[in-house]
C-alpha cells in the first residue's frame, strides 16, 4: 500500500486488539475518538511489537498495582506513518514514517520540569490500565514525542525503538569510557539490547550470563560477546579471566532474577557501576559490605527519558543492527494467535512484532 | 610539655596500649622498631581517639575477616607532634603539630594508581590485624599521609579528622548541589560526623533518625536539623512535611540496621542518591522497584581517600566544629579502663579520647 | 499595612517606572492588562532590587541585541503577597509571602524539556525588552516559577533570591568537593552573592580580588575570605600561598573584565574547574595550553535554572545571610532618584532596593 | 625473525636515530645503560610511529620550552618484544608482544596520588628533552606502563595506540551519550584517531571539517562521518542540516588553529561539550557570552592518562580499525630519509612508521 493511502485505510477500520479481561482477547471494533491537538500529529500505525508486559497483562490481568478493570488495547512498541498534523507542529509532515515513545508526562509535574519526565508520577503510557495501546490503526500523540525515521530504518526497526531506549538509556546511566569491560546478565530482548547498546557505546567486551544455550549463542553473534552458561561456567571467573582479575566496569542487571541481583557486585570491578534493569519481583538480598568495598555506583533506570532520537540515530548509522532480534512477524489478522504463542514463551524467539496491514 | 619536649618524651617511653587478646588489654612496654624512610616522619602521639572498630576488637577478637591472632597495638585516630622528617619530605617539619591518615597503600596497586587507594587490596591499616596501632608514644608514618594542623585546630580536633573524614567522603560522593535537604538515619558517631559534613557542604536542613532521644539532641544542637525519633514518628512523614512531598535529594544510611537500610527508598526525591555509610553485618532487603521508580543512585563509601587535607581546612575555618561531639577525655595511663567503659556504650557519649601525655 | 491589605492597595494603583526611552524615566500610571490563567498567581509586589541591567538599560537604552524601543517598565528582583490564585494553583494561597523567578520559558522548547529551561531562546525575561518588569504595584505569574518565603526570610532578602541564584547557580556547576580552596575574581553583587554561594557549599576558604577596598572589605566580612587588592598583591602568590602551591580547586571569574578572565587559569590547581559568571564585552584572549597543562574544566553560566527553592532554603536555614550586602533601601515614589543615584555607581553600594509600599 | 631471537637482535645492536641537533639526525651507535628494577621490563623495539611532535623538534630543535640541548634519540609512538621482566613483574612475560605508554610520572607527586598522572609537573616522557626517545632496538620501561597486545593486534597497530589514546582520552573526558552527534574540526591524525574514538564511543554521527579534500576523504571512510570543507561549506549550516537545528553535543577541537577554535560554539548544541585537544600556539579570541547561553561544558586534554588498556581492547575487538590511517612503512636503515620526508608533510601522509627490523 502506498504511503499515501495510510489515512484512508486507518480512517477506514476501527479494529483493535483488545484486552476483555485477563485471559481473553478480541480483535474487533473498538471505537476512541481522539481530538487532534496543537501540538499533536495523527498517525496510521505500521507495526507494533509484543512486549512482556503486554502478555503479562493478558495472561495475568495486572502488573503490581496496575489492574486490567475494563477492556483495554494493548501494544505500545509502534512505528507508524504520519497522517495529520496540529496547526503548530513543525519538526513532522503527513508522510512522515515516524516511530512513538508511549509515554505522555505532565508537562507540569516537577520531575518533567526537572528534565526527569520518566519519573513523573501522573504519566500516561500506552497499555497501562487505563491508558489504550496502539494495537490498533491508527492514534494520536504529542508531536514532541514522535520522532522521524530516516528512508534506511524500517518499519519494523522504529517499532524495536522502544525496547531498544530501554537499554540506550542503561547505558546512558553508566557513562562507561570507551574501551571498558561490561556484564550483562540475562540474555532476554532486554538483555539483548543492553548488549547492542552496550557494543555501539564503546564496550569492547560485553560477557553475557544466562541459562539457555539458544539466547546466549544469539548474544554471542550480536558482536564482541562472551557468553557464559552460567549452569556450567563461573560467571565471576570468566571476567577475571577476560579482565585480569580486575572485573568488569560495568554490570547490568537485566534478568529480574532475584539471586542474579543478589551477585552483581563479585564480578564487578574496583569503583565500578551496577545498573539494575531488569525488576525482581521480591526485595533482593544486598551485600552493603561487597558493594562497600568496591565504593561501587549504582543506578537504577524506568523506562527512559530523551532517548529515541538518539536510538533512530544509532540505527540510521548502522552502529545498531537491531534485525538479529526480530525473529517473527504476525498479520493484525492473527494478533489473537500471536499473543497465544508468545504467552507459551517460545524458545528461540526474542521479538515478535504484528504489522498492521498499512 | 613544651612542643621542644615531645620527641624526648616519646623516645624513652615503649609503652603501647596492647589487646593481648580478645577481651584482655594491657598498658605495658612493646617495643616496634621502625625505621624512617626518606619520605617518612616520626611522630609522637599527642591524642587518639577511641572508634568503634577499636572497641569491637576488644570485645570480639575480630572484624569479620580481620582477627587478632597476636597482640596488637589499638587505636588509629590520632594527632600528635613531628619529631623526625626524612630526607626527603618538604611538606613538614620537626614541631608540626599533625594528624595522620590510617592506612598506607601500595603505590603500584591498580587502584592505588587510579586514585582509589582506598580500594587497594593491600592496603596497611593502624589496628586493623596484623598492623598495629597507634596508642602507644611514637610512629613512623609516610609524609604524604600526615597533615599540619594549623594553630587554631587542637589536637583534639585533630585527633578527629579521621572519623570525620568519613562523613566528608559520603558528602563528597553524594555531590548534592547547594540548599538540598538531607536526611542521616543514625545518629552515633559516624550518622554526626556526616550531619556535620552535610551541612558545611551546602544542606540546607538535615533530618536525622534515631530511636536516642539523646543522640537526637545533640544532633539538633549542630545545625538545621530535625531530629527524628523513629519509635513515635514517621520519617518519611516528616521528609514529605519538610519537602513538599518531594522527597530528600540525599539519604545517608549511617545506622548499619538492615532494618533501616532497607527502607533509604521511601524518603528520597525522585532522581535522588542513597549513600550507604553503615555496614550491616547481614543482607539488606533490597526493593529494586521502589529504587528504579526513583531512579535512585546509590553510593558506598569505604573509609575516604584524599579527605583529610579538607577536612582540616573546614576545622581551620570554623566551616565545622567537632567540639560536641567531644564527650570525655582520659590520659594515657586510664586507658584500659577508658576501653572498659567504651565497651558498655554508655548513653551520651559520642567520642572518647586518650591523651598521651606528652 | 497588614497583609490582607495588600490585593486592595495593589488593585488601585496602576503607576510604574517607566522608562520612557534612554536616559528618561518616569513615575506613572501604566496599565499592563494580565489575565490569571489557571496555573498563574496574582502578586501584590513588596520589594524590587536595582539590578546593573536595569541600570544599563537606563544609561545604555540596551544590552546586546536587546533594544528599549518602547516604554518599558523595569524591575526584575522581587519579592511580594500573592492576591489571587488560579484554580489548578496548588502549591500557593492567598497571602503567601513569595519571591518570583523573573523568566518565563516555552514549555513545550527543547532546552526546557531537558531541564535547561534557561537557555530556552524563547523564554520571556521581566524587564528585558519587550517584556515588562516589575517596578509596579502587581504582577501575575506562573505558580511554578513563585516561591513562598517562611516567615524568617524578609522581603528584602526575598527580593535578593534571583541576584543570590545567579552565585548558587554557579556553585551548583561547580560540583566542588567540601572542604576545597576558591577563588572569586571581582567583589561586585555577582561576586559577593558568589562568595556567600561559595561558603555555603562548602569552600573552606575564598580569595577575592578586586581593585576596590571598600569592596574586599565587605567581602572579608562575610566568612573565611581572603581579600587581595591585584593592584598591589599578586592573586597567584597568594593563592599559592593558601594552598602550598597546589592551585585553586575552583575559580569563579565574576568580574567581567576580559583582562582578568584571561587570567583564570593561573591560580588554577590541576584538574580544577573555572567557572566563567562574569560576560566580558569583547573576546578574551583564551590560553588554551595553559588550561591543557592543568586539563581545566571550564563551566559556563547563563541566569540559573532549579536554584530559587534552594535559595530560599538556605536563607531560611541562616547558611546565607544577604543582610551586608543591603545597603540602601528607597520608597516607591523616590524611584526615580534611586536609579538617578545607581547610574553614578558610588562607591560603597552593593544593592539597593526599592519597597513599592504594600 | 622469531620472537626468541628479538632480545638477540636488540642486544647486538646499539644503533638508534638521534637528533644531533636541530635539523641533523643520524642513524648511529648511542650507548644508552639502562638498569632493570624490580618492577620494570626490558623491550625490544618492533616499530614506532614518527609523531609530528618528533618531527617539530628535528626542524626547529625545540617546542615551547622544551629544548634540545644535546644529542637526543627521537620516537615514542611504540611497540615491541619483552625480553627480559624485574622480579616483582607478575603482568608481563618475555616474549609478550606490547604496547608502551611512553610517560613515567613520579609516583608520589600530588597529581599523581590523585590519580592525573599525565599533569605530574615531574613526568618523564619519551623523547621530550632531556629524556631520550624509543628509536632504537630496545628500552627499559615499567611494567605498569607496558601494555601486552593479544595476537590480534599487530605492532603497527600497537604503535598506534599512543596516538590513539589522545583521541581515546578527548573522548572520554565528553562523556557524551550513546547516539550523539559530535564535530571533529581537523582532519589530521590526531583529529582522525578523535573521530575513531568518538565513533567506537557511541557518536551516530561525526562531522568533520578540514580544508584538504584527501584528509576529508580519508575521514568520510572510517564510519559514519559528514565531511566539511570550510572552503566551501559552512560548517554551521552542515551541522544545524544534520541536526535539525539543534546543534552538535560534543565539538572537538583537533586542529590547533586560533580561528577555528575561535569558532567552538557556533555549531554547539544547547548544554553541549567542548573538548579542546590541539594546542594553538597563540591565545584564541574567546567569546564568552557565546558559551555562556549554551552553558557550554569545555574539556582540555593533556596527553592522556588510563587509556592505554582501553585502546588496546578496542584495537582486539575490531571496535577501532587504525589501519586506514597508517599510509607508509620505512626500515629503521632508512629512518633519516623516512623523517626528511615526513618534515616535507607530504599531502596523503597521515601516519608514517619505522620498523626496527627484529
Amino acid at each position: 500500500m502506498a504511503y499515501a493511502d495510510a489515512a484512508r485505510s486507518a480512517a477506514g477500520d476501527e479494529r483493535a486488539l483488545v484486552l476483555e479481561e485477563k485471559g481473553r482477547l478480541s480483535l474487533r471494533p473498538f471505537e476512541i475518538v481522539e481530538n487532534l491537538g496543537p501540538r499533536d500529529v495523527r498517525i496510521a500505525i505500521h507495526t507494533v511489537g509484543i512486549c512482556g508486559s503486554d502478555v503479562h497483562y493478558y495472561t495475568h490481568g495486572a502488573i503490581g498495582p496496575f489492574v486490567v478493570r475494563a477492556p483495554m488495547v494493548l501494544g505500545h512498541e509502534a512505528s507508524g506513518i504520519v497522517t495529520e498534523t496540529g496547526s503548530e507542529v513543525t519538526n513532522l509532515a503527513v508522510g512522515d514514517r515516524v516511530c512513538m515513545e508511549p509515554g505522555i508526562p505532565d508537562p507540569s509535574g516537577r520531575a518533567t520540569r526537572l528534565g526527569l519526565y520518566n519519573l513523573d508520577p501522573n504519566v500516561r503510557f500506552w497499555a497501562t490500565p487505563p491508558v489504550h495501546g496502539v494495537l490498533r490503526k491508527s492514534v494520536v500523540h504529542p508531536g514532541d514525542f514522535t520522532f522521524k525515521l530516516p528512508d534506511t530504518v524500517s518499519f519494523a526497526a522504529g517499532a524495536m525503538v522502544e525496547p531498544l531506549a530501554v537499554g540506550v538509556h542503561a547505558v546512558t546511566k553508566a557513562k562507561a569510557a570507551p574501551g571498558h569491560v561490561a556484564v550483562v546478565m540475562g540474555a532476554g530482548p532486554i538483555g539483548l539490547v543492553t548488549v547492542l547498546a552496550a557494543l555501539a557505546a564503546g564496550a569492547a567486551r560485553v560477557i553475557v550470563s544466562d541459562i539457555d544455550a539458544g539466547k546466549l549463542a544469539l548474544a554471542e553473534s550480536l558482536g564482541a560477546v562472551t557468553p557464559v552458561d552460567v549452569r556450567s561456567t563461573s560467571l565471576v571467573e570468566a571476567v577475571s579471566a577476560a579482565t585480569g582479575g580486575w572485573g568488569a566496569d560495568v554490570v547490568y542487571e537485566c534478568s529480574g532474577n532475584e539471586k542474579a541481583a543478589a551477585g552483581v557486585f563479585a564480578p564487578l570491578a574496583p569503583g565500578g557501576v551496577v545498573v539494575l534493569v531488569g525488576i525482581p519481583l521480591a526485595p533482593v538480598g544486598y551485600d552493603v559490605a561487597a558493594a562497600q568495598i568496591k565504593e561501587a555506583r549504582v543506578e537504577h533506570v524506568f523506562r527512559y527519558a530523551h532517548v529515541f532520537e538518539r536510538c533512530v540515530n544509532m540505527l540510521a548509522s548502522g552502529a545498531i543492527d537491531v534485525g538479529p532480534l526480530l525473529t517473527r512477524t504476525f498479520s493484525f489478522e492473527d494478533s489473537v494467535r500471536a499473543f497465544e504463542i508468545a504467552a507459551k514463551a517460545p524458545a528461540g524467539e526474542v521479538k515478535m512484532q504484528i504489522e498492521m496491514g498499512i
